[in-house]
């Protein structure tokens, strides 16, 4: 007999997938809001801390988003060599802000969220996730169109972090995983620039992951894929990097523990020896072969 | 608005910790059967194909069971550098005979599982996992308790591999993830020997995988951790390598290749890269830094 | 804290409504076929006992099938003072035929389903719902299209019953629930005779339900609506009668009871005590006041 | 295939029984304490309305609660000629309250309630439930243990309403239910006194329900169970009237439209008819025969 019983009361039914779901326990409904993109939930979840909701999907918690917000933003910022200009697309929570600026190579770190109300409610409720990084003069928040806000701008940026919901959650993603999108943000990097974006789940959606990974290997000269298992996720997270010069793969663990060390990053699941791991862990597959 | 859509049907609810539960779409059930020791239940889930549910808990699908099953069988089976005699404790669909079999170096693998019954209805209905492994010459099956085996045997191992139902799932594993347990474990290893057990979760279930390191620190001289994703599990699954002689940590990717192709074996997820992420990858852990 | 825990494992989530669902504990999956027509599954539910579920949605159960299909026939047939010829459309359990040929009066039952494979998987798998009724001389099983059968019969009916899948669950029974289905009803009764027909759940679809029981009152000019709360389906179970000319509000307890008595039907659910609450329990309505 | 799917977000999984379950969408949480005794949650259904939850089990919605409280009130109400002194146990939402306050005849309506917390959060958050009722001169709500408010008062009462959690859902309530106090609540009745509980589900709890029962019985001359479906509830509510002179079987409809009236309660389930409805209504059991 198991030892796992469900405990009858408020629950999240979370999809993993197509048919495949995660349900988890809520200790305390804390904000919901109905914004003009999306729905808005800040729920205490039992076994993971407060966590943002959109539209019924985990996006970060307390327990587990320094997994995904390190393996997001660190492996294309210490790739770069020294990273001064960089643009967020998305990252309501502040939370890929915080680690972006957790780099003293920084000077300025834009982030571009289409919701002002995400970006409001995570501020308000959810201090343990931004720890201030709003605050930071560095930082510039703009509440805009991530697609717009690229076709305008004329400045350049050494990293560029998509850190958006799933390619297949919503429409309001769509266009900013397509090779036309990426075609613009190679014009608005530097010469040595970088970009990193999260992928969703090559495992469960295949297709659109194939899609997203090609349209940026049309345009970028160096690819690389990645992924982790983020426990309120349900999956292991993928994420690509597109980039102009430099290849993380060339990293060895000594060189970006002293990159981390220069930049006084600190960090609870990226380091060296974790480069090295994502950077050779295979690719999950449902219908391929993985070692190919 | 989400895209995934829970239709209504027949589902398995499985635990992935006390309070997250993970629902997946059950488009068969092939068998049904109350053993002595436990449920036994062979189902088609529509995303993961033919799967072995033990007591509720998804064993091995035909979709990622050579995820689980590469993972636990070939770090140590590499580590070791001429593995000729190998003993599995639990394993009755056979996929990790299978993978032990794979290796050329083996002369005589011995499985051992309590439940008749669960071999039996393995053998006919899972041939996806056992592949025949069952009949392979060097292999011997026996039906017994684990514990009382390895207490009675005068034999030794090169390799020992527990492939067990979770620490804290039931009790008919708990007397083999005992500190009494690995030291006749220890035993019955030759002098070069390795062991390796899975080790459920360590981020939904701390104190129980705690237990287990622990006990195997205090037997092996060598002990290493690894955690891999296993996506019908909902979670990544542990295991520990306790070792008299050779370490995981000492083989380069080209190592492990060149021992993959002398002997003979061919995976799909395993490699001399995987080999190094695997070693390199954080333990996850709720509570604790899991850079420590 | 409750006393009721959710055991993981297999179970069915069956819908209520749109945003209801209700799951129940499956001890054993006992057969499952896709037939031209629908997903058919018999199951063993831990509390209902065996059980027919067509896509999806609970048809019977050996615990609370009676209190169903009793108060299906009954009230009609017993309203009729004389039903000797009775159609059945639907009903592939065979529990609705069993329960008309309780009344000896009847001299010809015709039953009319248009899914041979949820006959004979009744037939097989679920003896406790047909009792044997199929092997009845006064039964007539015909395997057709109900609205092709009724529109080319020369034959007229007493009464005539319809055992439907709900209104609202499928495009199957769809046309069986259109004024130009009832008005050829009407014509294929004799002068004297009554149609019921199941009509779903009028608290939770109460708009297709209105449309249902306006087209009946279109074409009959009695007409009488019931409902009965059936567990397994999680809500009442709406029924309207059309009559040409009685009315169960004409009956009192000692009149029905006689004319059981007299007809040779035991039941364990219908009585003229329950037909006195079934003809005076108000209607569910969510928005509308049900004392109208 | 089905029309209802389960759409991901906020649900309340609500135990109707051992193995049977339901689940509700969630629309909006409004408030969420953990008083001295149990749970308390005020949350939005998207089908039943506002609903309060105590302990994971739903206890009155917006959209239904009205079915419940007339059936548990009016019939005793009624059912007594002249009911002026009216005792309540339980019943924090104050709809019972208002129920008893309809009836002309009363002087004088106590109300006693073991959770203070349950009571504000009623005041304050469900308006739609209690109509005002705390406020009417004639309504004294006390907060205490109903058991030991029942012990020490030497008032005498026509009614009394227990308004109580399930008997099977908590330890709170269980005192309530045993022949011990059913025995204080004989003394503490006048002479032509009657008293009414719910009783959670005969069908589900037989067991627990039969033993509610039967200390009724051993202590009331008159004793009349009735049951009422209860849409949020996912069954059949039981309830039990135990009196002294009076009783419910007696009355037709015309004398209980005629009582309403000349009281002045107006009603949007409960009639005369609805009354000989439930008074006829068979008593659901999942074991043995329901017409005995």
């Amino acid at each position: 007999m198991s030892t796992s019983l469900l405990i009858p009361g408020v629950v999240v039914i979370q999809p993993i997938s197509y048919e495949s779901f995660m349900i988890m326990k809520v200790s305390k409904v804390v904000v919901q809001k109905r914004s003009k993109y999306q729905n808005i939930e800040v729920v205490e979840l039992s076994e993971y801390g407060k966590a943002l909701v959109l539209d019924g999907l985990v996006q970060s918690t307390e327990v587990d988003e320094y997994i995904y917000h390190e393996s997001l933003v660190h492996p294309a910022m210490i790739t770069h060599p020294n990273p001064r200009k960089v643009l967020i697309i998305g990252g309501g929570e502040g939370a890929t802000l915080r680690e972006v600026l957790k780099h003293s190579t920084v000077e300025e770190a834009t982030m571009v969220d289409i919701d002002a109300d995400v970006v409001e409610i995570c501020k308000q409720y959810l201090p343990e996730l931004h720890s201030g990084s709003f605050l930071n003069t560095k930082a510039r928040v703009v509440i805009a169109d991530g697609k717009e806000f690229v076709e305008k701008t004329s400045d350049k940026y050494d990293v560029i972090i998509l850190d958006l919901t799933d390619p297949y959650a919503s429409e309001i993603a769509y266009e900013l995983y397509t090779e036309k999108f990426y075609r613009r943000i190679f014009e608005i990097l530097t010469d040595d620039g970088i970009m990193v974006t999260q992928a969703g789940s090559s495992f469960y959606y295949e297709e659109v992951y194939d899609r997203v990974l090609s349209s940026i290997k049309n345009v970028f000269p160096i690819v690389k894929e990645y992924n982790v298992w983020i426990p309120s996720f349900g999956y292991a997270c993928n994420f690509i990097i597109g980039s102009k010069r430099y290849s993380p793969d060339d990293l060895n663990p000594e060189v970006v523990d002293k990159r981390l060390r220069d930049r006084g990053v600190s960090t609870r699941f990226y380091s060296g020896r974790t480069h090295i791991a994502l950077m050779n862990l295979p690719i999950y597959r449902r219908r391929r072969s993985t070692t190919s």
